[in-house]
């Protein structure tokens, strides 16, 4: 027992995603047993490890925005980490039903099947986008209205109210938490995905949305998942909420220059123009990071820090990849 | 044009519920055309004027939870007055898909229309519920986080995120009303009514739920459709949030009280004990209403006298049925 093996095993959906499958190697390495839930729109088997009997490790592919998960895959957990969504924001704005489906009835049909299933526990990944434009920044928790400017938005604050009504309705115990942009070098998404991207279609200049002065709060996987760990162990509320990210802001010129000054330093950086790089995006945003700091946990870097160390990494990854 | 019945007509879903209608007959009292869109699951057609030609007053039964509802019955309006939606929080909590498919499918599935026919302008109402136990009372606009005890409340809050994130991503103009406990004597729901119903059963004494100390802030119809005529008049920001209520509460055992003695007096008031008449009842509730009132809107009683005008409406309407 004292190894966490026999324990109830954690279930985690989006586990084969970017902060996903990062939480499962993590919860594996504590000696948890994880089962896996991805619908694998975008999550890769290959960021899971291989060599794990199905008693360690069990993968499971099912779709949450069509249907509940199959009861087997969560009868008998200990806690949901409930991170599958769709990940790319402005996409959601071109196809209105997206985050709806994927986002807000997926978070539905996996709760009802915890409810079911009488599993007491469920971590949700919402993220800062549910503050909208605020004007309150750094921006703390207790900070309202929240009025998001994008669907993915909206169906993240939706995603906190069923969790919410779901621990308050049924006796389940919820934590949420607020994220920042998570970076590292293995996501094939984001703003650093897309920079290296058009350098590698246009060697001499470096289109960037917007006026390069959107600046927002950058932090690493590897902090994201421990501060989740760090903020889902205590308290006694049957529902809390915590921001996780840095304490300071980077633009998007900043985050171009770095980006060209890895790439040999030749690129011209040229801007779209307009404060927002399209529409919904949240041109400044900064969480208050308090209190998840006053329950121990604080970012190993800075946000330019953790651009640096992407940014390092991608690198890496182009010298050798695969 | 002056007199308004060549303008653009105004959609009112769930108009021919209970404030649905109320809005209804206001705004035919303004000379606007209006456009009723209703389920008609609780909505009732003789609450509506019948006298009047489908080019003032067009009657469309559409389950915006299952669809769409008509681009025709949609294009064209000038504003969408959004009411539609379940009215027993207490359902939900039995039947967890409702407030999911009839309040936060419905309301994209109405906002998708919405877009599509370029109509401009939203105004929700949204609810108190959406605080969940607030720790801040009376409670404003600006308190956070929103964490709802019910799924009637999650429904809510998704329904504020959709329509912002409309608002912010296609550039419409939204107003969202959060209301207290709306009050009449033409409603067959609401405490009132089942309390009446109650004495009807058992004239010898009066079972109310919970320890009878719960207290919340009661409005009548009338004085929330003006508040909403107020607060979606004004402003230049994209999306707005106003709560509408008293400045006061009413506790249930005042009601109860009331109730008793405008039926002679005789019954016993008997309690059921606990501090929420039901799992997801929120004991405490009072809305600050200091925004919509720097617009110049104040309720035209208190909490307890829209109890006591609704109680003798009861006591009138049942005096003389039909």
């Amino acid at each position: 027992m004292a190894d966490g093996t026999t324990a109830a095993p954690a279930v985690v959906t989006g586990g084969a995603g970017a902060i996903g499958s990062a939480l499962v190697r993590r919860l594996l390495r504590d000696g948890r047993r994880v089962r896996v839930l991805d619908n694998f729109s975008s999550g890769r088997r290959d960021a899971l490890p291989s060599d794990l009997p199905a008693s360690r490790l069990a993968i499971t592919a099912c779709d949450l925005g069509a249907a509940e998960p199959p009861a087997d895959a969560v009868r008998g957990a200990a806690e949901i980490w409930h991170l599958a969504a769709t990940r790319d924001v402005r996409r959601g704005t071109l196809e209105p039903g997206l985050d709806l489906t994927h986002g807000t009835i997926a978070t539905a049909h996996l709760l009802e099947q915890a409810r079911r299933c009488d599993v007491r526990r469920i971590v949700y990944t919402s993220s800062s986008v549910v503050y909208g434009l605020a004007s309150v920044q750094p921006t703390p928790e207790t900070y309202g209205p929240l009025l998001p400017q994008s669907l993915y938005g909206a169906s993240k604050l939706a995603g906190e109210g069923l969790v919410s009504a779901y621990a308050h309705s049924y006796g389940l115990t919820a934590r949420i938490f607020r994220l920042a942009n998570i970076v590292d070098g293995r996501m094939d998404h984001g703003i650093l995905h897309d920079l290296f991207g058009k350098l590698d279609a246009d060697p001499s200049q470096l289109e960037v949305l917007g006026d390069g002065r959107q600046a927002k709060s950058y932090l690493r996987t590897e902090d994201c998942v421990e501060g989740m760990l760090v903020g889902a162990a205590g308290g006694s509320a049957p529902v809390d909420v915590f921001n996780l990210g840095a304490d300071d802001r980077t633009s998007v010129r900043e985050i171009a220059e770095k980006v060209v000054a890895a790439r040999g330093g030749r690129a011209r950086v040229v801007f779209t123009g307009g404060e927002r790089g399209w529409a919904g995006d949240i041109p400044q945003q900064l969480l208050s990071i308090e209190k998840i700091r006053r329950r121990g946990w604080a970012p190993s870097t800075t946000s330019g820090g953790a651009i640096d160390r992407t940014v390092a990494e991608l690198l890496a990854r182009r010298a050798s990849p695969g």
